[in-house]
């Protein structure tokens, strides 16, 4: 099994290293990175006793002032590593995006120009605790032939460094093509987003401290991922039954999620009868509810705080929901284009014009007609992979997966063309 | 004509009225946009007195410091405005971008996912004296929907404003959507690059310091534009007249600009043949020349100063060259991945399979074979228009125009679905 440095050398020394190993992991051919992949997805499971053993030490040293829900993330099981492994024999199966030809044209001087998909050479991941996506990143990045660098949370060192150990030593990974940076040094944070040059984008996974954090001080290009206000419109032409299902299941079937839904918007028409009907099946769900005025005068005395205007931006990621009345689908679009962190929202009606209106105006990544904000998912997306919800609008926007760790190049081809 | 804010309200306060803006401009019509544009250089013309007479006070307050050179790109004449208006109309002669679907897809839920081409919102831009970048850039941006901050230079200020006054004019454009910033101002530009939230991009135009400024402090994702220090490689296999060519139309046809090649390498075998050769060409042109040990002892005495570690990094962007001898292909493309800026090089050689590999393994934007540097240009390229050229890896890499100032959203049609 390959040594790795971590603790010995410095972070600048580790990103020299995946920077020197790029290239090589750039040429290597589909097949080959299928076999690593594959053996990579053995080697997890072959060693399931080992990275169970090192998560019990990271669970072991959390504190009693983790949540559950915190710990729950952390935690790693026998089903857990088989479905780490079996994501990974997933990454395999998909089509190979590096080296499709995007275009290609030739000029009428006799130039030929093609523009091909390439990796993006060095992929730096910031994450918080979850150690699966230890595991998801290095598949996605030597799948799309990149080398990549991750710097995960301290609570994880364990089985982050046991994980990248066991795929870093599997035959044939390139030397260097996996490096994990010192999650107990928190400069290495600072160091590795500085680094340009060095790595060509970072990703942060995580909330929105982490990614706030990392967009406003990273000199390396960013994609902004997965912070999620999402909002659920029901029209006055809805149809109240299926509002029902939408808004229960987008605020409650996970709320811990990004893509789950913290905000109702109803049209004023329609308030009186789905304010205080809504309501009460959220509270059967144990929902806590926040209201404006027109919402809380609609319900029952004491269901619904007051709102504030700090709710109407928030992310709660638990079992709360704020609910605005609304005049129309215009003040419905304006309110979400106002407090939405431009990720998913969802207009539930019967009338086409507006739903068109809606899904045209609502300057988000996903703009739902009649479904639930919970798609937004690389896998409910049919990309067979995630590798995170970008909500910025360069690069790619959206569930993202492959396509999108990668770049593209010009390739022309002259007779000795000159200007 | 619409009276511009600039002076009297803050920074803050002209980006918020162009995100304001930027809903109104996404929602034109193609054939209202291309209305708008035709209109736009109809104005320029109509106004062509106003607009020399504005350049002519930029000229006259253009201290004799400045060189020749930045007098020239700072100047305007008739032919010269004839020209923007010319550029102009062929902007609205392109195809427009926004709103075409790129994907389209049923999953087995039923649900409809489509991935289509919306416009950026608001794209921030910071350039150097050349007025004819304001109206370009108005022109492409109004083409792909989106609102404009422009950032010139002081030296360029009543050009500038002459220009933007004229195009925010025109009747029917939306108020809002053109906003120049104070160019005496120097927080004008960290507040613009600090906007998160309220500005989509930042794309600085200029030189290395101008763009090293907005990469390191921006918060607003940057495509990194321009900067270029290319090379040609003289492969033992090249054709050395054709060689000759690109080399001296490479580095001399217009050295001031980034798609210049820098730096010429040759092949130790034809070494003792070629670089006496082609240096006493390029001293004919009157190119300063600089050399490793093996160029220099090659080159008749005094003909080459010796090159530092300083030189291979530098764009000269003037008309001097640095030559160095390497071993094989292999040298050439790790002396290029090491200091080149990734914008463009080129391989001269008969020999196909080597002419492949220096076309995959060199990490730039453009790579040639058998052809000028000179060609990595949006126009040449056969795009109708440039807004840059990128030698970053995300969003967009390499001339780029119309497109890669849009982004994209999933507009996701459902009967009730849920999770």
């Amino acid at each position: 099994m390959a040594k790795l440095a971590e603790g010995t050398l410095s972070t600048r020394a580790l990103l020299e290293r995946a920077r020197a190993a790029a290239p090589g992991v750039a040429e290597l051919s589909t097949a080959e990175k299928n076999g690593l992949i594959t053996k990579l997805a053995d080697a997890l499971e072959g060693a399931a006793e080992a990275i169970l053993a090192a998560n019990r030490r990271d669970m072991e040293s959390t504190g009693p002032e983790a949540d559950e829900a915190a710990r729950d993330r952390l935690l790693l099981t026998r089903d857990r590593v088989a479905a780490m492994a079996a994501g990974v024999r997933d990454v395999a199966s998909l089509p190979d995006p590096v080296g499709e030809v995007l275009a290609e044209w030739e000029r009428p001087n006799g130039l030929r120009i093609r523009k091909v998909r390439v990796p993006l050479g060095v992929v730096g991941i910031i994450y918080e605790a979850r150690p699966n996506v230890t595991v998801d990143t290095v598949a996605l990045a030597l799948k799309t032939g990149n080398a990549v660098v991750l710097r995960g949370s301290k609570e994880a060192a364990n089985s982050n460094l046991c994980l990248v150990e066991i795929m870093a030593g599997i035959p044939g990974m390139p030397e260097g093509a996996i490096q994990l940076l010192d999650s107990s040094n928190r400069d290495s944070v600072r160091e590795l987003i500085e680094a340009r040059g060095l790595v060509d984008v970072i990703i942060p996974r995580g909330g929105a401290g982490l990614i706030n954090f990392v967009v406003e001080n990273s000199v390396v290009p960013v994609i902004e991922t997965g912070a999620g206000n999402c909002h659920i419109y029901v029209d006055d032409a809805a149809d109240l039954d299926m509002a029902d299902e939408i808004v229960i299941n987008a605020k409650t079937q996970r709320p811990s999620v990004c893509n789950a839904a913290e905000k109702l918007l109803v049209h004023e028409r329609i308030a009186p009868e789905y304010v205080p009907r809504i309501a009460a099946k959220l509270r059967e769900y144990g929902v806590e509810l926040r209201g404006d005025d027109a919402a809380r005068r609609l319900s029952p005395p004491g269901m619904m705080q007051a709102a504030t205007e700090t709710d109407w931006g928030e992310e709660y990621l638990r079992l709360c929901m704020a609910v605005r009345v609304v005049s129309d689908v215009e003040h419905a679009i304006a309110h979400i284009n106002r407090y939405s962190t431009k990720h998913s929202d969802s207009i539930v009606t019967r009338e086409e014009g507006r739903a068109r209106r809606f899904l045209r105006a609502v300057d988000s990544a996903a703009v739902y007609w009649n479904a639930s904000t919970r798609f937004s998912d690389g896998a409910e997306f049919g990309f067979g992979a995630e590798m995170g919800i970008s909500t910025q609008k360069l690069h790619c926007r959206g569930p993202f997966a492959l396509p999108e760790l990668t770049s593209s190049k010009y390739e022309i081809i002259g007779s000795g063309q000159i200007r």
